[in-house]
C-alpha cells in the first residue's frame, strides 16, 4: 500500500548518499527504524582525583559523605535519562533503569563512579552511562571545588556493553 | 549468545544487593526491564483553595475564566510530559495521553484540577497525572497571586490506577 | 535618542489595553522591564501526609531516611531552578540561592517541607519557593508510593515574602 | 481483570465527550493508546531569504558555510528531539532518525532547509520534521542576523507523510 | 589586581583571531561581557496561512478559537524563554517581558501572529521574538493538522529593534 | 523598611546553621545574594584519546573532521548553558560568552579540548567551562563510538580562574 511511497523515499535516501553535502560529512543521525527492540545494557567508569585532605573531609563526616555521594548519583541519574538532549546525534531512549555507585578510594586518592544504563530499544545505551558517569563527576567537582581546585576528572571509558548486534563487548575483568 | 555477559551482570547485580551502599539505603531506580508493555492510566486529583473574592474574579469574567484554565490546563499536560525530568527517580515516558481538567469550586471555594495519564509501557503513570496537578495548580497560584497571598495548594492525590501487576487500584468513587 | 521608537511602541502598548483579545483576557505576563533590581526572598511551605507505617520505613533506617530528604531536597532545588520553564507566565530568573530543609513529623503523620529561594531581580521569588516544595513532595511521593497508595500532597502555600514593592509579607509566625 | 476499571473509566471518558468545559473546545491532546506501533514517517521544507550579499558571505567561505550550515543543521536535530516539549499538545516520541540538509540556493536567494523524522511509534511525525526545519531556520538567522535585518522564514509546510492510518500523503513532487 | 591574568587572556584572545580554527570559520558565540545592561526590546511577526475551511473551523466556535490561540499564545511565551536552549550561539537572558498576540485574518486567510520580547541586559532580543513567532505557528499547525495537511507557515521576520548599540530599528510601519 | 522581616529572616538563617540537618551534612547551596556582580570567567581543559586509526579517520576527510570537531563544539556551547540545570547546586547564570575550541592532538593521540566561560554575576563560571568540556568529549565519543571502543575521556581540569573575591587563580602556563 505505501510502496510508491517507500519506493521514492528509498531511492532519495539512496541518491543523498552521493550528494555534496554528504561527501562533504554532514554530521548523520544512525537511522535505527529497522533494527528490532531487544534488551541492551552498557556499564561505564571514571573517577575523580582529589587532594587527600578533600577526600577526608568527604569521608570523615559519615553523612556528608552520604550526601556528597548522594547528590552526585542523583545528578548521574538524572543527566543519563537527559542524554539525548545533550547529545546532538543520540537517539532520545525510553531508559528502564539507571544505576550510578560511586564510592571512596583512598588509592587514587578520589571517588570512583560507575554507571549502568538499561533499555528495550533499537540502540545501544553506552552514551547514556557515560554521561552519568561524566556529570556525576562534575557533581562531585561542584562541592569541593571550592577546598581543591587541582581535582581532575578522568579515565571515563566503557566497561562493558550487551545486546544488540554487536553482542557482548567487555573490555575490563571485574 | 550473551550468556556469559548475562551471568556475570547477574552475578554482579546480585552481590550488589549485599554492597555496603545498598544497605546504607542508596536511592535506587527501580529496574523494569523485564517488565511487559502493557496499556497502564492512572488518575489524579488535587485542588487550590482561594478567597470568594477571587474565585469571583476568575469566573466572571467569562473568558478570563477560561484563560487562568487554559494556561494551567496547559501547564499541567507539559508537566506530564516532564515528569521523568524533574522527579529524579522515575523512569522516563512514551506518555500516549495526557488529559487536565480544571473547574470552578463554589463550595471550596477554590479551583478542582484532575489529571489522568496513559502509555503503554513498563511502569506506572501515576506520577505523571500527581505531576500534572501539581503543576496546573502552582499555575493558578502564579496567576492569582498579586490578588490573593492566602491561596493554598492541597488534597494532591492518586484517585486510579489501572494496568500492571497491581492491577485495579480505584481509592475514591466518583 | 530612541525617542521616536519608544514614542510609538508607548501608543501601541497604551492602545493594546483597548483590544479585543486583552478585553477577552488574554494570559499576560507581567512586564517588569521598569522595575528596580532589588534583593528579593520568600519562604514556602506544605506537607505531605503518610501512613504511620511508612513514616516508620523512613525514620528507622537512618541512612535511608538521609536518602529520601536528600533525593527530594536536590529535586526540591532543581526545580525551583526551572520555574520558569514550568510555569508559563514566570519571568526566568536568576537565583542567588534555594534553600530545601525536609523533616519528618510524627504528628502529622508525614514529611513537613521548607523552601526558600532568594534573587536580586525584578520580580518576586514566591513561585520558585512553592514550585521546590511541590516538585520535593512529588518526589517523596514517588520514592513511598510502591508501599503508601493513600499519600496525599498539601497544605502547599506561601509564609513570607520580602523585598520589592509589596514590602515585606508574614503570613505564619514561626 | 481489568474489566471494572476500564468500564467506569470508558463512561467517564465518553461522558466527559458532553462536558461543559469540551464544549466550550477545551484543548485536547490525542489519545493514542489504542493505535498500532508502526514505522511513520515525515519530510518537511522551508526557505530562509536572504540579501545576495548575505548569501555570498555564507557561500564564499567553504568552510564559514559548512560551519553556519553545520550549527544550523545541528539546532534542527536537536530541536525535533525536543518536540513534544515545545509543542504543548504533541506526544513524546522516540524517534529513530532525524536527517536535516540544509543548501544554498543563488536563486531564492537564500537557504533551503529540508528535515525528514521517523519512529516506530503511535502517532506522526509531521511536527517534529517541521520543527527541526523552523529551528534550523531561525539558527541560520540568528548567525546573518548583525549584517541582514531583512532575513525572512518562510514556506514551512509538509512534504510527505507515511504510515499509520492515513497512509501516504504526498504533496510535493520531488 | 587582575592585571596579569587579564594580559594573558586578552593576548590569547588575540592570537585566536589568527589561528587555523577560527580561519576555518569556527562558530562563534559573540562575546557581549564588556557590554553596558540597557532595556532592549524587539518585534516580530509571521503568519500561518490555512485552508479557509480551517479557519472558519478556528473562528466559528468563540471559545473554540479563544483556546486554539489560547494554546498557541502559551507556547510562545514558554519557547521564548527557551531561546537560549534552541538556538546554538544565542546568549541565555533574563526576560522581563514576552507578549505574543494572535488573530485570524479572512484575508490571508490564516492567523497573524506578532510577538515582543523585553530584556535589561547586554544583548538584542530578536531571536527570542522570532522563536515565539516560529513556535505560536507550530503549535496552531499541530492543531489543525488533521484537518489541513496544506497549512504553511511563512514571512517569519523582525519588525523592530529597540535599545542597544544599533538603536532603534523600524523596518515595517504599523 | 523591611528590618523585621529581615531580622526574623538572619535569626532563622543564623540558627540553621545549628540545625541536626545541617549538622548532618545537608547539601547546600551557596547563598550569593550579598555578592556583588563583577565580570568572570574560567578556562578549562579536557581530552579524548582514540586509536590512532580512529584519529586518522577524523582528520583525513578535512571537512568531515570539521563536521566532527563543529558538532562537538554546539554540543559544548549548548551543555554550558545547561550547566545550572544539569548541576544540582549551581547556581544558574546568564552566560555573557563561551567559547570552544576542539583541536586533533596526534601526541596523544586524541582530541583536546578547550573552554572558556564568562559572566557578569555574583559567582563563580568553572563549573560552566567543564561542562562545556565533558560534554564537548562525550560528543566526540559518541560520533567515533561505532570504530573505537576503547575511546576514553580523561584530563578534565580547571586551567585558569578569573573574577570575584578569589581573584586570578592560573593552574597551567600555558
Amino acid at each position: 500500500m505505501q510502496d510508491e511511497g517507500w519506493v521514492r523515499y528509498n531511492r532519495r535516501m539512496t541518491n543523498k548518499k552521493l550528494t555534496h553535502l554528504d561527501d562533504l560529512g554532514k554530521a548523520q543521525m544512525v537511522d535505527v527504524s529497522g533494527k528490532a527492540e531487544t534488551e541492551r545494557w552498557a556499564v561505564a567508569r571514571g573517577e575523580i582525583t582529589l587532594k587527600p585532605s578533600t577526600l577526608r573531609l568527604i569521608s570523615e563526616g559519615q553523612v556528608k559523605k552520604g550526601n556528597v555521594l548522594t547528590v552526585a548519583q542523583v545528578a548521574g541519574i538524572q543527566a543519563a535519562k537527559r542524554t539525548g538532549d545533550l547529545i546532538p546525534l543520540c537517539h532520545p531512549l525510553g531508559l528502564t533503569h539507571v544505576d550510578v555507585d560511586i564510592s571512596i578510594s583512598e588509592e587514587l586518592p578520589g571517588v570512583l563512579i560507575q554507571a549502568s544504563a538499561h533499555c528495550v530499544g533499537r540502540t545501544g545505551v553506552e552514551m547514556e552511562a557515560l554521561t552519568a558517569v561524566a556529570v556525576a563527576a562534575l557533581t562531585v567537582y561542584d562541592m569541593v571545588k571550592a577546598v581543591d581546585k587541582t581535582a581532575r576528572i578522568g579515565n571515563i571509558r566503557l566497561v562493558e556493553k550487551h545486546g544488540g548486534k554487536s553482542g557482548d563487548v567487555v573490555l575490563e575483568q571485574e
